[in-house]
């Protein structure tokens, strides 16, 4: 079952709402003696936080992790892992909810509180409750151990599309990820975007995104042939992210217009003794499982239905009225989700690496 | 753990190689009392077996399935479910091995036995072995087991896109899947497949596809706002799937470049008291849960790496070679992929719907 | 997997050492629109924390608890779960890690640390770390959760023998519980126990306990005829309690020596029209099934290795050494294993009536 | 979720009713590489099948094994697994239904069919359906694989109690178990089983008796100190065998009435330079873990319920009446259950070895 927890040998549970005290993730199967203190995990919240620029909601979290558990001193004096359950917490500061006392008895059309309600017979309409992308803190913060779990592993997101707007992807630098508030590889684009959003925020109106993860160093042999397909899982683990529509590998819908021929990523043998890809359509992972060469995954997110312009809807006495969100907006939600993107994929590639070491016994 | 299970309180689990005698399809938690019969499933499994057209792989298998438990002869004289575990067996009967023996020490570009390989240290090179499209019509049995689960729940497929074709949304017709062996609900769009693969047959090529999947009748409520979401298990269980590359519910990749007002599905009470959507951009989910509204899902599969044209690679040697594939040929695997998309999406409503009962006690 | 989980459509995961900074619960899957208070989890709490009398541990703990996440205040003003993870939390508050600096090198013979140790390559020698009975807060807080889920359930344990000592069944008296500090229903033999436990006590010693936990108000049907069986999840509950050695379902161990005549409980229809059993030694369960008769388990529990007494054992460098414990001392675990073995079968209960309502749809 | 699945990196699902046509088992998580022929199986088998002296019941069944999927020639021509599912499949042949006509609607007083009947509204009167002991041989062929994924492994079981009958453990020979019929490590106890048997079976009645399965070579470090306890799944396994009512590990029930200072297992340093237990009390088990000493493990079975003197029951229309049962009838189900727990731990061990490696990089 999998209501709150994600992965299995390496597992992720997360709880709590928008604006309850706190939020959590409590990692399970994590290896020990694994260094970890806070500062490992609070740079990639860091990353993911609210109010980092008019871009994004203006909700103000310092988003300060604690781990409450599975962590000891080691011999050398080094906080490690010991094997046992990571309690990771979160306290929520800024939570307003009376921002949100007009939405109450409203559904935002496109969004969670009118299935939410239909399912539970109630809701937390604060702030969206458990359905707010606040949950994706807890993510990321397991994310931050994931990484850690498989030698070698460097997982890296990028936003490639804003709106109607993609990168060109001759213009990839990862270097300029850092230079934008976008996550944005491709300078030129981030200017463009830059001035899109500027119109998208002015008018309280928000938009969507697409954004792309690489994982280099992932070892070959990952995953499995039919339900335990490594894309299988990096795909659920995605859509699981708040807003997202859709998701690819590789080549992904485009392949659909290739031919055998030019999608068949060729091999040859490096001098060096080792097999070489000649290109990657396989976005490094064929028949559910990694091939070596880096995994490439990208996903969708709709634009937020969190706007300022009046929208049709019901009421929860089942009235036709309308609705338009009035408090912190966030016009792309896509720009956060770069972060969170990639720790879902830590999560699962750390969760294969185990799994694939107990089954097989490679490293 | 999932490596040859998908589901959770309905779940199915599968076995068997493409040259092995027989595969199979243990289907573990249908509920009592429901009718069933071996024609039941029959009718979904002649869909899916291969040889029916040129346009797809000539192997002739009768793909008979049997019931070799769970269900028992109620007091009314018909056979229904008991509630324990429904096992379905396939023989396999045409499995020519020989047409293999050249592709032996070779691995196909693109194709799953060279990671194969490095996961286990060893294949079953006879058609793929647990890699091949064979395992597909255990799934395709489960699934229809998993179509009685849902009460008035009903799943169609049909393939929107071939190569570079797409279908004529306005043209979009349910009667028309059966009029042509492309299930296929744009007959315009038929005839220029039939064209376009004819010459793809003929070159011994192959061609990538985009399938969509819709399922009416599907109650509000089911899924969970965190990873138990019902769009998370559909892409997760669409995308294991042999060969997709992709997967997307409702507006999929497009709703990146989408702006929140045209995003929202709009609400409006209906005169006879029950809330309607103007529109279905979320694909019938929202927040991960069901709306009520028809669920739509599209994925997409890449062109087989079974090819006539001789592509560069490796060989398990660890030398470099060519290899291009004699034996049977699918020019595209995407128009077999529809029965076992409706059958995957089947499965996963089956298991949510149980789930949802289970937690919340409605119906 | 479960290495920190339990249970599957309701479950608890449980995280926290002994001498970190806190101790918590996360219950997933609870149903929505269940009132839920912390004063509904503290008498339970109350009732397992250490320090209440001279027959346990003198660790003063106020073992206070806070839910975190997944309540909500309903339409009526009651404080009600929304179906989604409900987060306890019991702060720790007197860890004396000095008292363990002795032991920090020496392997306490019958004790976790060794194989800790082995398995991990480092271990919490601080009051043992996750294998410290601490962690049974955290699942006496998730037990209290479980008790309301199913409509009329109730669960009692009682201490059924000490050391040598066991109760006389006919002196049962479940109001006698509280009028003793062993939660034992024999007035009689609370007196002998306690002369008996002074004397452990004063010798620095202790004692193997046993328990019996019995569920009234358990609806018929609960379970599944082969791994799913509610005695089987029954025992896997009760013997994941620290120091338990042995489980039993009704008659038990001494079924053995019965004979199918003895053994087997007679029906008879009632007057009122309901089936009744004239005996139960199947406990409540038949076929892995709930009969709806009380369901009836017990545990044995091994006396701690803490004792006062020098044993001989070896350090963590291989040498052989002795080791004797001088720190905080429970004489018998077997008194705080009640509260304990009655939230591990609730909350199987609380599991699998979900589990059966999912499959079945029955209430 | 586990109806019908046990184990998680090592799984076995069973399906399969008495008088189906078949029953089957399908091992996943299997290691590839394995030697693994239907005769590594068969002997399994035949130690446990029906019909071999007159103290188990008279049914006829070869119980032969076919191996149908999971298993390929390697390069070396050795028949090995190849790390996907291991489908096992037995056919039924001796299945006479119409023994069972005269109890098709009355419940047999301790039988698993009255739960049955409540939980799904029907049931399967033939040889108990899926309650059936049948079902068992499916577990003892995955436990056939199981024996072979941990190096080193030897599960061995016996029985040591029948009815009011205990062995003398001074007496104790392996060799002896060949020697008579009910795998009695003891000659002496074996020839008073004997005579009380003969008795029990004239009468046809039926008993209770104890096994006691013992396992070497189990590597330290399996199991996990809370929810995924070894001992913890070795209950679960063995408590999900039919007529099981109560399992122990090492000293088990009696530890409650031990003292710390006797049950501790003292330690010393080997010669050798490994450590050494000088007693067994935790039966290699400590705090959920291996401590790399034999894992000894006892359950108790009860009589079975189909016994020639007649019983008070009721009847499906809900009316009191009387039965007895006449067909094949088993005195001692104890003595069958022997192979069957031998195969339970096997699996859960296997399970266990898989895990801890995948966590912890150890073999």
């Amino acid at each position: 079952m999998s209501h709150n927890s994600f992965g299995h040998l390496f597992r992720i549970t997360t709880w709590g709402e928008s604006h309850g005290p706190a939020i959590g993730c409590v990692v399970d199967g994590c290896p020990p003696g694994i260094p970890l203190t806070e500062a490992d995990i609070q740079g990639y919240l860091d990353k993911r936080k609210p109010g980092q620029s008019k871009y994004t909601t203006q909700r103000k979290e310092p988003d300060t992790v604690e781990i409450l558990s599975g962590v000891f001193e080691s011999e050398g004096g080094e906080q490690v892992t010991t094997g046992t359950p990571i309690a990771l917490e979160i306290k929520n500061q800024d939570a307003r909810s009376k921002d949100y006392g007009d939405i109450k008895d409203k559904f935002r059309p496109g969004h969670a509180d009118y299935t939410y309600f239909l399912k539970y017979g109630l809701r937390d309409w604060r702030g969206s409750g458990r359905a707010s992308a606040r949950e994706t803190a807890a993510r990321v913060a397991g994310g931050a151990v994931a990484r850690k779990v498989v030698p070698g592993l460097r997982v890296r997101g990028a936003l490639v599309q804003v709106g109607p707007y993609e990168i060109d992807r001759g213009n990839w630098d990862w270097d300029e990820i850092d230079n934008n508030p976008f996550f944005c590889p491709d300078a030129k684009a981030a200017r463009v975007w830059a001035d899109f959003l500027d119109e998208v925020r002015k008018k309280g109106s928000s938009t969507g995104a697409v954004i792309e993860v690489v994982a280099d160093g992932v070892p070959a042999g990952l995953g499995a042939p039919v339900y335990g397909k490594l894309d299988q899982d990096i795909c659920s683990g995605l859509m699981s992210i708040n807003a997202a529509k859709g998701v690819e590998i590789g080549a992904g819908f485009a392949s659909a217009a290739l031919s055998g021929e030019e999608n068949a990523d060729e091999m040859r043998m490096h001098p060096n003794g080792t097999p070489e890809f000649l290109s990657n359509n396989a976005g490094g992972i064929l028949g559910g499982i990694s091939t070596g060469q880096p995994v490439v995954a990208r996903f969708a997110v709709k634009p937020t239905s969190s706007i300022l312009t009046a929208r049709r809807t019901i009421d929860t006495a089942g009235g036709d009225t309308e609705v338009s969100t009035k408090g912190r907006h966030d016009p792309c939600v896509g720009i956060r989700a770069v972060p969170i993107g990639e720790a879902m994929v830590a999560i699962v590639l750390a969760d294969h690496y185990l799994r694939h070491r107990g089954q097989t016994g490679q490293d």
